[in-house]
């Protein structure tokens, strides 16, 4: 860059994003041995004796690890451990603004899928609970089921479920714009067969979607795609039943529904008269949408959301992930299963009461306060409701 | 405990003793476009590009991990890393108050060496050096020299070194006391052979000391000694140069320095009696010390010296720990070396104008404001005049 941007003269000015500051004073020899010794061995005797009081006598049950390995940084790929840092600690500070949750970037630097386990669960006793950042597919989803099933703690892959939520949520009110549409009966292509369309797509699944087509750059995912990832294999036994084959065109045919979390301007208008009448079209690749809304509207879509805050139903994973974490802290969560995840979708949905709700407004605006509430309670909820609790 | 403790209470109400807080406002679509998407590209590109800007882009150079696997928690020994995290705690928030320095808390489940050390190594990159804690010799030496090997940024294994340099401190001004006294020729009795004991044998022998007995348990450290570790055996290379062998009293006589890191009243006036004409006692078992000042003082003690606050000259590594991490990375050490922690003794021993010091007053109070730029300036100093920096 010729010129330093704006951002970038920021981050030099912040010397880092986060801090950690001291919930302790300690001015005075009294202090000392209230917060340091001889005092604080009473509190490691209470946790050697019930290390459940962990969570009442640190700031575990505060504390989020935001955890990289910097193989699928933003758009921008592998860059590494080091250079996704600024994209952590970005993480943290959304934490911490967004739902008073402390979280601590950390970059590991293996990107084998044993390594990166083991070095979390090493270090997830420091934790209440564990996200998962910009790791790639197929990595991320072994990596995240091994360390769900091994972990007592909570741990969510925001790039998989954070854009899940809130789509969800988007389509569970642009649905409600349509007396004669149900999830149940659309049609829905995901374009985009990475962490985030997957798990798109079994969310969808999850909320009743029982047509959806998974397409990537080869076209519709079916069981003899060129290189099927073990994942994608595995999401042939809820998506494309039929085992149908063909081109992100042959999908879009009357299809009701299109999420693209895949590249810029990959739609024309013509893609999107194949669709069913009034389609709803997500078009989230960032900063470019896969068409844009003039385009599409144009053409005949009805809702239209992009990834934009510049545009109408800003689909954002900021939406989900401070929300979530906040509930399952507060729940004494021990995972964020499937059921809590639907949950944070109804949550968000359930903000826009149906007078308000019209094709321009499906979501509230992710910096509208009363998110962070609604999610946290709805995930709270569902994960006492499962059970999944500690205690 | 039947009533809970002042300490207990304490912990129970500050929910943890750190927090992470952002440095970045978050209040508009603007500010997230600069400190989160799209602008923290501009601050991740710059650091694949260039490595070394992850020191200005991000919190690196001011984060120091405080890493545990809570092997040896104070005196409370092998209480397990969930019942460490109240001391590391502590230890960040002294690294805060004291020297505006962040610390975050790491706990690892491992004890071996090899998986400690890998599992650092993974994650060490989120940090700009490296405290470790609490860690059981002998495995806490090997830990710290393969890390200091094998990581590009400081490593300090307090328990080791941060005793050993405010020892050094004290025993610098205390010879000053003595016209016809010479660390080189005296005779130094170290008794406790464990990582503090051993660190400060080394630290000793850096500062000129040629006749000093490393003592245990059974007794005088030499070749034969039952169970001999491998850093006690590497310590007779400059310690008990003739072999000597023989109780703790055998070692006591005519000995003109004793350093405890022991056992509480394990030295009796007698004891006290079999050593030079105004022998010079650092008594620092904590709270208890092998001694008590009074009856030190009544057999013939010229200079004492313990770890409590309550008494005169007291050793505490807190006078050390905060002023060496500040002068490490703002020096941009790749590492604390010996000749850094020496620097750090008598950074803090040039504090005692001469006119001030007195058998009372050999160092300051650990409460001081001047320690932290006295030690950081010299181990700063000391870094940089060691090449052993970055760039």
């Amino acid at each position: 860059m010729a010129e330093k941007s704006e951002a970038l003269k920021k981050h030099y000015e912040w010397q880092g994003k986060i801090e950690v500051v001291s919930r302790a004073s300690v001015k005075t020899r009294e202090d000392l041995a209230l917060a340091y010794t001889p005092g604080v061995a009473d509190a490691c005797l209470a946790i050697e004796k019930d290390p459940e009081e962990a969570y009442a006598l640190t700031r575990k049950n505060h504390m989020v690890a935001v955890i990289t390995n910097g193989t699928a940084v933003l758009g921008l790929g592998d860059i590494g451990p080091a250079a996704a840092m600024p994209v952590m600690e970005g993480k943290a500070v959304l934490f911490k603004e967004f739902a008073d949750v402390d979280a601590f970037p950390i970059n590991i630097q293996a990107k084998d899928v044993d390594t990166v386990v083991e070095t979390i669960k090493q270090i997830a006793g420091s934790f209440g609970a564990i996200n998962l950042e910009d790791i790639a597919a197929p990595e991320c989803f072994e990596i995240e089921r091994r360390l769900i099933d091994e972990l007592d703690i909570p741990v969510f892959h925001d790039d998989q479920h954070g854009t899940a939520i809130v789509v969800g949520a988007a389509l569970i009110n642009a649905f409600k714009l349509f007396e004669e549409r149900d999830i149940k009966k659309s049609k829905i292509v995901v374009n985009g067969a990475g962490a985030a369309g997957i798990a798109i797509a079994k969310h969808l699944s999850v909320m009743g979607a029982k047509n959806i087509l998974l397409v990537d750059r080869e076209g519709i995912i079916h069981s003899d795609y060129p290189n099927l990832g073990s994942e994608q294999k595995r999401m042939l036994e809820i998506t494309n039943l039929e085992d149908q084959t063909g081109s992100l065109q042959d999908a879009l045919t009357d299809a009701d529904v299109f999420v693209g979390v895949s590249a810029p301007n990959i739609l024309t208008a013509d893609d999107i008269r194949l669709m069913k009448k009034d389609p709803i079209v997500f078009a989230m690749a960032n900063p470019i949408p896969e068409i844009m809304p003039d385009v599409a509207k144009e053409a005949g879509v009805a809702i239209m959301g992009t990834g934009r805050s510049d545009f109408p139903n800003q689909i954002n994973n900021v939406s989900a992930f401070p929300g979530i974490f906040k509930g399952a802290l507060e729940a004494k969560a021990t995972e964020i299963n499937e059921a809590m995840r639907l949950a944070a979708s109804y949550g968000i949905a359930g903000l826009v009461k149906d007078e308000e709700l019209h094709a321009e407004y499906l979501i509230p605006d992710p910096f509208d306060s009363r998110i962070v509430p609604a999610v946290s309670e709805a995930v709270k909820k569902e994960a006492i409701a499962s059970g999944l609790v500690r205690k």
